[in-house]
Protein backbone atom coordinates (compact mmCIF):
# COMPACT_ATOMS: atom_id res chain seq x y z
CA UNK A 1 0.00 0.00 0.00
CA UNK A 2 1.38 3.09 -1.17
CA UNK A 3 2.27 5.46 1.90
CA UNK A 4 2.31 9.49 2.31
CA UNK A 5 3.96 11.43 5.23
CA UNK A 6 0.60 12.36 7.30
CA UNK A 7 0.47 16.13 9.46
CA UNK A 8 1.14 14.95 13.06
CA UNK A 9 -1.89 17.88 14.13
CA UNK A 10 -4.62 15.56 12.16
CA UNK A 11 -3.57 12.22 14.06
CA UNK A 12 -6.27 13.04 16.17
CA UNK A 13 -9.20 11.78 13.69
CA UNK A 14 -7.59 9.02 12.77
CA UNK A 15 -7.67 7.58 16.33
CA UNK A 16 -10.44 9.16 18.50
CA UNK A 17 -13.10 7.14 16.64
CA UNK A 18 -11.68 4.07 18.83
CA UNK A 19 -10.67 2.05 15.69
CA UNK A 20 -9.01 -1.98 17.00
CA UNK A 21 -5.35 -1.53 16.21
CA UNK A 22 -2.22 -3.54 16.07
CA UNK A 23 0.75 -2.05 17.60
CA UNK A 24 4.30 -3.41 17.28
CA UNK A 25 7.68 -3.79 18.71
CA UNK A 26 11.07 -4.66 18.48
CA UNK A 27 12.82 -6.01 21.22
CA UNK A 28 16.29 -7.74 20.80
CA UNK A 29 15.69 -8.39 16.89
CA UNK A 30 12.55 -9.96 17.34
CA UNK A 31 9.62 -7.95 16.29
CA UNK A 32 6.14 -8.53 17.41
CA UNK A 33 2.22 -7.40 16.62
CA UNK A 34 -0.61 -7.37 19.63
CA UNK A 35 -4.28 -6.44 18.88
CA UNK A 36 -5.28 -3.28 20.97
CA UNK A 37 -8.53 -1.33 21.67
CA UNK A 38 -7.73 0.61 24.86
CA UNK A 39 -6.44 3.49 23.66
CA UNK A 40 -7.52 7.44 24.11
CA UNK A 41 -6.01 10.77 22.22
CA UNK A 42 -4.44 12.97 24.97
CA UNK A 43 -3.37 16.06 23.10
CA UNK A 44 -3.53 17.26 19.27
CA UNK A 45 0.31 18.06 18.89
CA UNK A 46 2.25 16.97 19.65
CA UNK A 47 -0.14 14.31 19.15
CA UNK A 48 -0.16 11.87 22.31
CA UNK A 49 -1.89 8.79 22.94
CA UNK A 50 -2.56 6.92 26.31
CA UNK A 51 -2.47 3.29 25.89
CA UNK A 52 -2.64 0.12 28.05
CA UNK A 53 -0.70 -2.83 27.29
CA UNK A 54 -1.52 -5.82 29.94
CA UNK A 55 1.56 -6.96 31.69
CA UNK A 56 0.58 -10.59 30.62
CA UNK A 57 1.14 -9.17 26.67
CA UNK A 58 5.00 -10.10 25.49
CA UNK A 59 4.31 -6.44 23.91
CA UNK A 60 4.45 -5.23 28.04
CA UNK A 61 8.49 -5.84 27.76
CA UNK A 62 9.07 -5.02 24.34
CA UNK A 63 7.79 -1.45 24.86
CA UNK A 64 9.19 -0.71 29.07
CA UNK A 65 12.79 -1.76 27.46
CA UNK A 66 13.04 -0.17 24.08
CA UNK A 67 10.28 2.51 24.88
CA UNK A 68 9.25 2.75 21.15
CA UNK A 69 6.50 1.37 19.04
CA UNK A 70 4.09 1.45 16.05
CA UNK A 71 0.31 2.11 16.28
CA UNK A 72 -0.83 0.18 12.57
CA UNK A 73 -4.82 1.02 11.73
CA UNK A 74 -5.84 -1.94 10.13
CA UNK A 75 -9.62 -2.32 8.44
CA UNK A 76 -12.23 -5.13 7.97
CA UNK A 77 -10.13 -6.07 4.77
CA UNK A 78 -7.33 -7.49 7.35
CA UNK A 79 -10.24 -9.13 10.12
CA UNK A 80 -8.80 -12.60 9.97
CA UNK A 81 -5.22 -11.15 10.87
CA UNK A 82 -6.16 -8.80 13.19
CA UNK A 83 -7.62 -11.66 15.24
CA UNK A 84 -4.74 -14.06 14.43
CA UNK A 85 -2.43 -11.45 15.70
CA UNK A 86 -5.05 -11.15 19.28
CA UNK A 87 -5.61 -14.97 19.31
CA UNK A 88 -1.75 -15.89 19.99
CA UNK A 89 1.17 -14.44 22.26
CA UNK A 90 4.68 -13.47 21.20
CA UNK A 91 6.10 -15.47 23.35
CA UNK A 92 5.70 -18.45 21.37
CA UNK A 93 4.25 -17.20 17.94
CA UNK A 94 5.88 -15.40 15.35
CA UNK A 95 3.45 -12.85 14.63
CA UNK A 96 4.21 -12.20 11.23
CA UNK A 97 4.64 -15.23 10.10
CA UNK A 98 1.68 -16.38 11.44
CA UNK A 99 -0.16 -13.22 9.74
CA UNK A 100 1.50 -13.25 7.20
CA UNK A 101 1.52 -9.36 7.49
CA UNK A 102 4.42 -7.81 5.78
CA UNK A 103 6.80 -5.82 7.90
CA UNK A 104 8.34 -2.51 6.59
CA UNK A 105 10.97 -0.48 7.87
CA UNK A 106 10.19 2.69 10.21
CA UNK A 107 11.66 5.66 9.79
CA UNK A 108 12.56 6.98 13.63
CA UNK A 109 11.89 4.13 15.87
CA UNK A 110 12.91 0.25 15.04
CA UNK A 111 9.51 -1.11 15.56
CA UNK A 112 7.88 -1.89 12.10
CA UNK A 113 5.33 -0.69 10.33
CA UNK A 114 2.29 -3.14 9.23
CA UNK A 115 2.60 -2.57 5.17
CA UNK A 116 -1.30 -4.02 5.03
CA UNK A 117 -2.16 -1.33 7.40
CA UNK A 118 -3.75 2.11 5.61
CA UNK A 119 -2.36 4.21 8.48
CA UNK A 120 0.79 3.90 10.75
CA UNK A 121 1.71 6.15 14.12
CA UNK A 122 5.76 5.78 14.95
CA UNK A 123 5.61 6.52 18.97
CA UNK A 124 7.94 7.11 21.96
CA UNK A 125 7.36 6.54 25.03
CA UNK A 126 6.47 10.15 26.96
CA UNK A 127 5.57 9.17 30.02
CA UNK A 128 4.97 6.33 32.36
CA UNK A 129 3.86 7.27 35.31
CA UNK A 130 0.86 5.67 35.03
CA UNK A 131 2.41 2.05 33.86
CA UNK A 132 3.09 0.25 37.69
CA UNK A 133 -0.96 0.94 38.52
CA UNK A 134 -2.52 0.26 35.35
CA UNK A 135 -0.61 -0.86 32.84
CA UNK A 136 -0.59 2.88 30.88
CA UNK A 137 1.62 4.12 28.22
CA UNK A 138 1.44 7.49 26.92
CA UNK A 139 3.38 7.77 23.86
CA UNK A 140 4.05 10.52 21.17
CA UNK A 141 3.45 9.85 18.14
CA UNK A 142 6.69 11.49 16.34
CA UNK A 143 5.85 10.23 12.35
CA UNK A 144 2.62 9.45 10.80
CA UNK A 145 2.55 7.94 7.94
CA UNK A 146 -1.42 7.13 4.97
CA UNK A 147 -2.34 5.48 2.41
CA UNK A 148 -4.42 8.52 0.62
CA UNK A 149 -5.83 5.77 -2.03
CA UNK A 150 -7.63 5.04 1.23
CA UNK A 151 -10.59 7.54 1.33
CA UNK A 152 -13.43 5.69 3.54
CA UNK A 153 -11.51 3.19 6.10
CA UNK A 154 -14.24 0.60 7.07
CA UNK A 155 -12.38 0.33 10.58
CA UNK A 156 -12.94 -2.44 13.32
CA UNK A 157 -13.79 -1.07 16.87
CA UNK A 158 -14.68 -4.34 19.28
CA UNK A 159 -18.14 -4.85 20.77
CA UNK A 160 -16.58 -7.69 23.59
CA UNK A 161 -16.68 -11.06 22.69
CA UNK A 162 -15.48 -11.56 19.10
CA UNK A 163 -18.45 -9.07 17.97
CA UNK A 164 -16.37 -6.22 15.85
CA UNK A 165 -18.73 -3.42 14.28
CA UNK A 166 -17.26 -2.16 11.25
CA UNK A 167 -17.04 1.63 10.67
CA UNK A 168 -20.36 2.65 8.50
CA UNK A 169 -20.93 5.94 6.52
CA UNK A 170 -19.34 9.31 7.51
CA UNK A 171 -21.58 12.48 7.64
CA UNK A 172 -20.99 16.39 7.88
CA UNK A 173 -22.17 17.88 11.01
CA UNK A 174 -22.14 21.47 12.13
CA UNK A 175 -19.64 20.88 14.77
CA UNK A 176 -17.21 23.77 16.06
CA UNK A 177 -14.74 20.48 17.35
CA UNK A 178 -11.54 20.75 15.93
CA UNK B 1 -36.15 5.49 26.89
CA UNK B 2 -37.01 2.15 29.33
CA UNK B 3 -33.76 1.22 31.07
CA UNK B 4 -32.16 -1.53 32.92
CA UNK B 5 -29.68 -2.24 35.47
CA UNK B 6 -26.24 -3.72 33.33
CA UNK B 7 -23.77 -5.71 34.82
CA UNK B 8 -20.72 -3.94 35.27
CA UNK B 9 -18.52 -6.02 34.13
CA UNK B 10 -19.83 -5.76 30.13
CA UNK B 11 -19.25 -1.88 30.54
CA UNK B 12 -16.18 -2.29 28.51
CA UNK B 13 -18.39 -2.92 24.82
CA UNK B 14 -20.25 0.19 25.01
CA UNK B 15 -16.74 1.96 25.18
CA UNK B 16 -14.09 0.45 23.25
CA UNK B 17 -15.62 1.48 20.12
CA UNK B 18 -15.00 4.84 20.87
CA UNK B 19 -18.44 6.41 20.28
CA UNK B 20 -18.99 9.95 21.35
CA UNK B 21 -20.05 10.66 24.84
CA UNK B 22 -21.80 13.25 26.66
CA UNK B 23 -20.31 13.56 30.23
CA UNK B 24 -23.10 14.91 32.33
CA UNK B 25 -21.92 16.90 35.73
CA UNK B 26 -23.89 18.74 38.43
CA UNK B 27 -22.21 21.61 40.69
CA UNK B 28 -23.54 23.75 42.77
CA UNK B 29 -27.49 22.99 41.72
CA UNK B 30 -26.62 23.68 37.56
CA UNK B 31 -26.04 20.67 36.05
CA UNK B 32 -23.84 20.71 32.51
CA UNK B 33 -22.99 18.64 29.70
CA UNK B 34 -20.03 18.07 27.86
CA UNK B 35 -19.43 16.22 23.97
CA UNK B 36 -16.31 14.12 24.43
CA UNK B 37 -14.51 11.96 22.15
CA UNK B 38 -11.00 11.12 24.14
CA UNK B 39 -11.82 8.47 26.43
CA UNK B 40 -10.09 4.70 26.87
CA UNK B 41 -11.17 1.63 29.25
CA UNK B 42 -8.23 0.96 31.74
CA UNK B 43 -9.58 -1.97 33.45
CA UNK B 44 -12.68 -4.77 32.82
CA UNK B 45 -13.87 -4.80 36.70
CA UNK B 46 -14.92 -3.01 38.37
CA UNK B 47 -14.48 -1.04 34.69
CA UNK B 48 -12.22 2.13 35.01
CA UNK B 49 -12.29 4.68 32.54
CA UNK B 50 -9.70 7.47 31.71
CA UNK B 51 -10.94 10.60 29.84
CA UNK B 52 -9.19 13.88 29.25
CA UNK B 53 -11.78 16.85 30.35
CA UNK B 54 -10.06 20.56 28.86
CA UNK B 55 -9.41 22.86 31.83
CA UNK B 56 -11.02 25.36 29.09
CA UNK B 57 -14.20 23.38 30.02
CA UNK B 58 -16.90 24.24 32.34
CA UNK B 59 -16.82 20.84 33.11
CA UNK B 60 -13.56 20.68 34.58
CA UNK B 61 -14.19 22.67 37.20
CA UNK B 62 -17.35 21.13 38.57
CA UNK B 63 -15.63 17.42 37.98
CA UNK B 64 -12.51 18.32 40.47
CA UNK B 65 -15.00 19.87 42.71
CA UNK B 66 -17.53 16.97 43.41
CA UNK B 67 -15.47 14.00 41.83
CA UNK B 68 -18.98 12.52 39.90
CA UNK B 69 -19.85 12.70 36.56
CA UNK B 70 -22.30 10.56 34.16
CA UNK B 71 -21.03 9.09 31.26
CA UNK B 72 -23.64 9.05 28.70
CA UNK B 73 -23.51 7.24 25.21
CA UNK B 74 -26.26 8.87 22.30
CA UNK B 75 -26.59 7.66 18.97
CA UNK B 76 -27.41 9.11 15.65
CA UNK B 77 -30.56 10.65 16.32
CA UNK B 78 -29.04 12.84 18.31
CA UNK B 79 -26.68 13.97 16.45
CA UNK B 80 -28.19 17.80 16.61
CA UNK B 81 -27.84 17.83 20.61
CA UNK B 82 -24.36 16.26 20.43
CA UNK B 83 -23.32 19.09 18.14
CA UNK B 84 -25.32 21.68 20.24
CA UNK B 85 -23.84 20.47 23.60
CA UNK B 86 -20.36 20.50 22.19
CA UNK B 87 -20.83 24.24 20.61
CA UNK B 88 -21.67 25.92 23.41
CA UNK B 89 -19.98 26.53 26.83
CA UNK B 90 -21.61 25.41 30.14
CA UNK B 91 -20.74 28.96 31.41
CA UNK B 92 -22.83 31.04 29.08
CA UNK B 93 -25.54 28.33 28.36
CA UNK B 94 -27.98 26.13 29.86
CA UNK B 95 -26.91 22.79 28.34
CA UNK B 96 -30.31 20.85 28.36
CA UNK B 97 -32.23 23.70 27.98
CA UNK B 98 -30.19 24.52 24.49
CA UNK B 99 -30.45 21.25 23.90
CA UNK B 100 -33.58 19.56 24.76
CA UNK B 101 -32.41 16.51 26.34
CA UNK B 102 -33.82 15.29 29.56
CA UNK B 103 -32.21 15.16 33.22
CA UNK B 104 -33.29 11.86 34.87
CA UNK B 105 -32.00 11.03 38.59
CA UNK B 106 -28.61 8.59 38.85
CA UNK B 107 -28.79 6.22 41.58
CA UNK B 108 -25.44 6.65 43.21
CA UNK B 109 -24.22 10.07 42.14
CA UNK B 110 -25.71 13.91 41.28
CA UNK B 111 -24.93 14.42 38.22
CA UNK B 112 -27.84 13.80 35.92
CA UNK B 113 -28.15 11.03 33.67
CA UNK B 114 -29.43 11.90 30.03
CA UNK B 115 -32.98 10.35 29.63
CA UNK B 116 -32.64 9.87 25.44
CA UNK B 117 -29.29 8.15 25.70
CA UNK B 118 -29.14 4.38 25.46
CA UNK B 119 -26.59 3.60 27.65
CA UNK B 120 -25.37 5.98 31.13
CA UNK B 121 -22.84 5.18 33.60
CA UNK B 122 -22.59 6.53 36.97
CA UNK B 123 -19.18 7.54 37.56
CA UNK B 124 -16.42 8.76 40.63
CA UNK B 125 -13.52 9.94 40.25
CA UNK B 126 -10.85 7.59 40.93
CA UNK B 127 -7.10 8.68 40.35
CA UNK B 128 -6.11 12.50 40.15
CA UNK B 129 -2.63 11.56 39.11
CA UNK B 130 -2.89 13.09 35.96
CA UNK B 131 -4.97 16.33 36.23
CA UNK B 132 -2.65 18.52 36.02
CA UNK B 133 -0.34 17.38 33.16
CA UNK B 134 -3.19 16.44 31.13
CA UNK B 135 -6.60 16.95 32.22
CA UNK B 136 -6.54 12.92 32.51
CA UNK B 137 -9.11 11.96 34.94
CA UNK B 138 -9.24 8.24 35.84
CA UNK B 139 -13.26 7.46 36.60
CA UNK B 140 -14.82 4.38 38.58
CA UNK B 141 -18.36 3.18 36.96
CA UNK B 142 -20.47 2.58 39.54
CA UNK B 143 -23.22 1.87 37.98
CA UNK B 144 -24.45 1.06 34.49
CA UNK B 145 -28.03 1.90 32.88
CA UNK B 146 -29.10 0.31 29.44
CA UNK B 147 -32.06 0.29 27.06
CA UNK B 148 -32.48 -3.44 25.96
CA UNK B 149 -34.43 -2.08 23.09
CA UNK B 150 -31.63 -0.50 21.71
CA UNK B 151 -29.86 -3.92 19.58
CA UNK B 152 -27.69 -2.00 17.21
CA UNK B 153 -26.43 1.23 18.70
CA UNK B 154 -26.08 3.66 15.47
CA UNK B 155 -23.54 5.44 18.08
CA UNK B 156 -21.06 8.44 16.53
CA UNK B 157 -17.41 8.41 16.27
CA UNK B 158 -15.67 11.50 15.44
CA UNK B 159 -13.07 11.78 12.71
CA UNK B 160 -12.39 15.48 13.29
CA UNK B 161 -13.37 18.84 12.12
CA UNK B 162 -17.60 18.04 12.33
CA UNK B 163 -16.97 14.75 10.36
CA UNK B 164 -18.55 11.93 12.05
CA UNK B 165 -18.63 8.38 11.21
CA UNK B 166 -21.69 6.34 12.09
CA UNK B 167 -21.85 2.74 13.15
CA UNK B 168 -22.21 0.36 11.04
CA UNK B 169 -23.11 -3.09 10.92
CA UNK B 170 -21.21 -5.59 13.57
CA UNK B 171 -19.50 -8.76 12.48
CA UNK B 172 -18.46 -12.05 14.60
CA UNK B 173 -14.89 -12.62 14.32
CA UNK B 174 -13.56 -16.18 16.38
CA UNK B 175 -11.85 -14.01 18.74
CA UNK B 176 -10.40 -15.07 21.85
CA UNK B 177 -11.04 -11.79 23.41
CA UNK B 178 -12.68 -10.65 26.27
Amino acid sequence: MKKKSFPLANVYGLLETGPVVLITTSHKGVANIMTQSWHTMMEFEPPLVGCVISGRNHSFDALKATKECVINIPTVELAKQVVAAGNNSGRKVDKFARTGLTAAPASLVQAPLIAECYANLECRVADTRLVNSYNFFILEVVKAWIAPAEKDPKTLHHRGKGIFMVAGESIKLLSRAK
